[in-house]
C-alpha cells in the first residue's frame, strides 16, 4: 500500500542545501519533508569539505610552520598518517548521520529516507529502503537539492580499475604508497596536496597547461611550484589514454596520450562533475533527465510556478557555501510566494535574489600556499564587455608576509570596474590567505567604492596590508 | 655658523608616519625635509612591530601547530631562542636605518640628521651630531611626527632598576631566566607571549581586572586564560608599590601592594606612553611642551595654518598603521592647500579627513589566541549614546575553526547600529583571527548594510564563516 503525505515544501536531498531551505521554510512557519536516500548530510559532510580539510590542515600547518625561524628545527619529520585519518574520520562523523539527523527534528523537518522522484506537478515519490513507496504532495514548491556527482571519462579499462573519485580520495582509510591524480581542479590539487604530504608518492596529471584554471593564471603557478618543492610528479599538456589493473586488484597502470606508463597503487579521476538529476524523475515534468536545471535568481526553475533547483544542481556555483546562499535565498522566496506576498525583493541584490552567484563568488583552496579568490578574474571581466584594469601586488613584498613566514612567495590582484571605481574581483595566493578572502568578498559584494577603501585601513604589520599596496598601485 | 634652508615642508620625526607625510608631499611635487635624531625608520622598524611580531610568530605558529592531530606530536619541543632572537635582529635591520635612509632618498626628500625643535613660526631649527646648527624654513607646512614613548611610573627604587620598556623588550639580546612584566595592554599581553614561549618564567602584574581593557571584555579573559595555560603567571588587580635592585645589577625584586616580593631577571614596564613633544619647541609657537597635540581630521593643529601633528603625538589612534593613515590624509591635505586648492574633501570620509580615526580604528594583537578589533567596542557605542545591539558568536561553534585547531577556542562580537543597520564595530579573538579583521574594518568603514552583508558569502570551511552566524544570530 502507498502511503500519502501532504506538506508545504518537499525537499529532495538533505545536503547542506536542502538542509538550509527546509531551514528557512520552517523558520517561516510553513512544513517541509526532506528526501535523502544515501546520509543526511549529504557529500560535504562526508566525501568532501569536512574530510578534506581535516586531511590538508596538517599538511598547510606544517608547512607553515617549517617557514618559521626558531620552530621548522622541529617540524622537519613525518606527520603522523595515523592520527590524521583518524581525525578525518571524526569529522566524517564516521560517516554516521545521527548528528545531521537530529538537527533536522531539532528544526521540526520531516526525514524521508528513501530514493525521491517527481512524478507529476508538485508530487514526489520516495522509494524507501524496503522497496515501500510513499507520495508527497507539495502545496508550494519542491525543491530540488541533489546536487552533483563526479564523472569518470570514457577510457579503456577506467571501469574495471576501481579508480578513486573524491570520494574514495576523501575517505580512503590507509596512505597509498603512491597515487597518481588526473585532473588539475580544486579536487586534484586538494587532494595532491594531502596526500603527498601523508606520504604518497604523488603524480599529478593535467591535460591542460596549468592547476587550477578557473582562477588567475598566477594562482595555478604557485600551487604547482610548491606541490613540486613537496616532492609531487606534475607534469601538465598529458592526456590519460588507458588504465589498466587486471583483475581489479593491486597496482594500476595509467597509460599516457606519448604512450608512457605510469605505475601505482591508487588513481584518482577529479575530471569534473555532473548533475545529479539522471534518476529524479525529471521527464515526469517536461525536464531533460540528467541536466543541469536553469533557475532564475530566486532559484525557481524556468517556466515553474513551484519547482525549484538550489545548490550544485543549477549549475551557478558548485560550491558549498554557495549552495546554501542559494537555500536562504530560495527558502525565503519559496516563504514568501506561499505566503502571498504582494511582490519579492527580486531585484539586483535584494533578500530574494541570489545576486552573489553572478558577481561575488568566493572560494578558498586549501593548498600550500592557500589560494583564494572572488567574483571575475581579469578574463572573466574582459570577457564581459567591462572597462576594467587588474593592479596586481606581490605578496612578499608586504611586512606581515615575511613575518608570517619566512620567504613567503604570493600574489595579489584585484580588476577594478574603472567606471564605477569599484572591485570586480580580487584574488589572492599565498600562505595565510584564507582567511583574509572574505575581505575581498565584502568589498565585491558590498561595492564599496575605492575612496572609501582608502579609510579601511589595514592592521600593521598583518598580510591584509597588501590591500594598502594594492590602492597604491591603482593610483599609480 | 648656521645653515639655512627652505623647503616647502619640514617634517619632525623618520619614523613611518613622517615617512609617509614626505611620500605624499613628495608626490605631489613639493619639496620635502625630513628631521630625524635617531634611526630613520622609527620606534615600529626597531622598538616595536617589527621586533615584537619576529618574536611573536614562532609562539603562535607552535600554538598552532600543537592543536592539529598529526603533527602536534612534532612539536612538542622547545622553540631554538637563538635562531628567533637572530631573526629578531633580522627584521630589526640590525638597528641600522640604511635601507629606510635609501627610501627617503628615493622619493627625493632630504633627511636632515640631528634633533629639531620649532623655533617659530614655520621654522625649525636642528641640533646636528656635531652641535651645529641648521635652520630650516617650511614654506608650507611642518609636520610633528615625533611619535611617543614609554612612560615609567614614580615608584621607589625603579629609576636604579634598569627596567626594561618596550624598547628593551624588543630588543634584548637574550632570553631571561625570570620576567615580571608590569602592565596589561598590548605591548604587556604580547612580551609576555613571546618572552614565556621563548623560554623565561613569565609573571605578568596587572592593576586592573582584566588584560587589554580596551577591547570587548571577553578579549583578555581568553588571553589570561592562554597565557596561563602556557605557563606564565597571570595577576590581575595587583599593584607594583617599589622595586628593588642593588648596584643595579643581579636580580630584580619587584614589591607588590600586600607586600609580597617578587624575584626575577628583568623587569618590563609597559604602563602607557606619553608624547614625544617634551623638546620639540613647541613654547615657541604658543604651545604646551610635553602635551599631545590636539588637531582637526586633516591633521592640522587647532588654531594654525601650517602646522600639523600627525601619528601618536596627536593621540588619536596610537598605532603605526593609523599614523600612516593619517599621514596620507594630512600629506595630500597639505599639498592641497599648498597648491591653493579651492575646497578641501574634508567632509566624513573625505579624502582629507581622517575618518577612521573615530569610526574605524583596527588593532590585531599577535597573542596567542590572537586578537581583533576594529571601531567601537558595546560600551564604547552605548556611551556614544548610539541605539545598539551586540551580538555575540562561539568561534568554537564554527566548523572552518575546528578544522583549524583541534579545541579551538574563540569569540566574535558584531556591534549593530539599530537605526541605520550598519555596523559599528566588530571583536574576534581566537587563532588565526588576525588576517579576519580587514573583513570587519571593510565592513565598518564601508558602511556596508546588514542586508547587503547576507550577500557576501564566507567561503566553506573558513572561519570566516562566522559572519554567517553572527548575521543569523543577529536576524534572531
Amino acid at each position: 500500500m502507498t502511503q500519502q503525505a501532504e506538506y508545504d515544501v518537499v525537499v529532495l536531498g538533505a545536503g547542506p542545501v536542502g538542509e538550509n531551505v527546509a531551514d528557512r521554510v520552517r523558520a517561516a512557519g510553513l512544513s517541509a519533508a526532506v528526501v535523502e536516500g544515501e546520509l543526511v548530510g549529504g557529500e560535504c559532510s562526508y566525501w568532501a569539505c569536512m574530510p578534506s580539510k581535516a586531511l590538508l590542515r596538517p599538511a598547510i600547518a606544517r608547512a607553515d610552520a617549517r617557514r618559521v625561524p626558531g620552530l621548522r628545527q622541529l617540524v622537519g619529520g613525518d606527520l603522523d598518517a595515523a592520527a590524521v585519518l583518524a581525525h578525518r574520520d571524526d569529522y566524517a562523523s564516521h560517516w554516521k548521520d545521527d548528528g545531521q539527523v537530529g538537527w533536522l527534528e531539532s528544526i521540526g523537518a520531516d526525514l524521508v529516507r528513501g530514493h525521491g522522484r517527481l512524478t507529476g506537478t508538485r508530487t514526489v515519490t520516495v522509494t524507501g529502503p524496503g522497496g515501500e513507496e510513499r507520495v508527497l504532495t507539495a502545496r508550494h514548491a519542491v525543491a530540488v537539492c541533489t546536487g552533483s556527482r563526479a564523472v569518470l571519462p570514457d577510457l579503456p579499462g577506467l571501469a574495471d580499475a576501481r579508480p578513486w573519485t573524491s570520494r574514495e580520495a576523501t575517505s580512503a582509510p590507509a596512505v597509498p604508497g603512491r597515487l597518481v591524480v588526473v585532473g588539475g581542479g580544486v579536487v586534484g590539487v586538494e587532494m595532491a596536496t594531502a596526500w603527498q604530504a601523508l606520504g604518497s608518492r604523488v603524480t599529478l596529471l593535467v591535460r591542460g597547461g596549468g592547476l587550477l584554471p578557473r582562477m588567475e593564471p598566477f594562482v595555478g603557478e604557485h600551487v604547482a611550484e610548491a606541490l613540486s618543492e613537496a616532492g609531487a610528479d606534475v607534469r601538465t599538456g598529458v592526456s590519460v589514454t588507458a588504465v589498466e589493473r587486471p583483475g581489479g586488484t593491486g597496482p594500476v597502470t595509467v597509460v599516457l596520450d606519448g604512450g608512457e606508463r605510469i605505475e601505482t597503487d591508487e588513481v584518482l579521476f577529479a575530471t569534473g562533475r555532473a548533475a545529479r538529476t539522471e534518476d529524479i524523475g525529471l521527464d515526469s515534468v517536461g525536464l531533460e533527465p540528467g541536466a543541469w536545471l536553469t533557475v532564475d535568481d530566486s532559484c525557481r526553475v524556468e517556466g515553474s510556478d513551484w519547482l525549484y533547483a538550489v545548490g550544485d544542481v543549477n549549475h551557478r556555483a558548485l560550491l558549498t557555501h554557495q549552495g546554501k546562499y542559494q537555500a536562504r535565498v530560495a527558502g525565503d522566496a519559496i516563504a514568501a510566494r506561499a505566503q502571498g506576498a504582494p511582490a519579492l525583493d527580486t531585484g539586483r541584490w535584494g533578500a530574494h535574489a541570489a545576486t552573489a552567484d553572478h558577481d561575488a563568488v568566493p572560494q578558498v583552496v586549501f593548498t600550500d600556499p592557500e589560494c583564494a579568490s572572488v567574483g571575475l578574474t581579469l578574463a572573466e571581466a574582459e570577457a564581459k564587455g567591462a572597462r576594467v584594469r587588474a593592479v596586481d601586488h606581490d605578496l612578499a613584498a608586504v611586512a606581515g608576509s615575511g613575518l608570517y613566514a619566512d620567504g613567503y612567495r604570493g600574489r595579489a590582484r584585484m580588476v577594478v570596474d574603472l567606471d564605477r571605481e569599484v572591485l570586480l574581483g580580487v584574488t589572492f595566493v599565498g600562505p595565510a590567505v584564507g582567511e583574509m578572502l572574505h575581505s575581498a568578498t565584502i568589498a565585491v559584494a558590498g561595492e564599496v567604492p575605492l575612496g572609501r577603501l582608502w579609510h579601511a585601513v589595514p592592521s600593521y604589520p598583518t598580510i591584509s596590508e597588501v590591500w594598502l599596496r594594492l590602492l597604491e598601485a591603482y593610483r599609480g
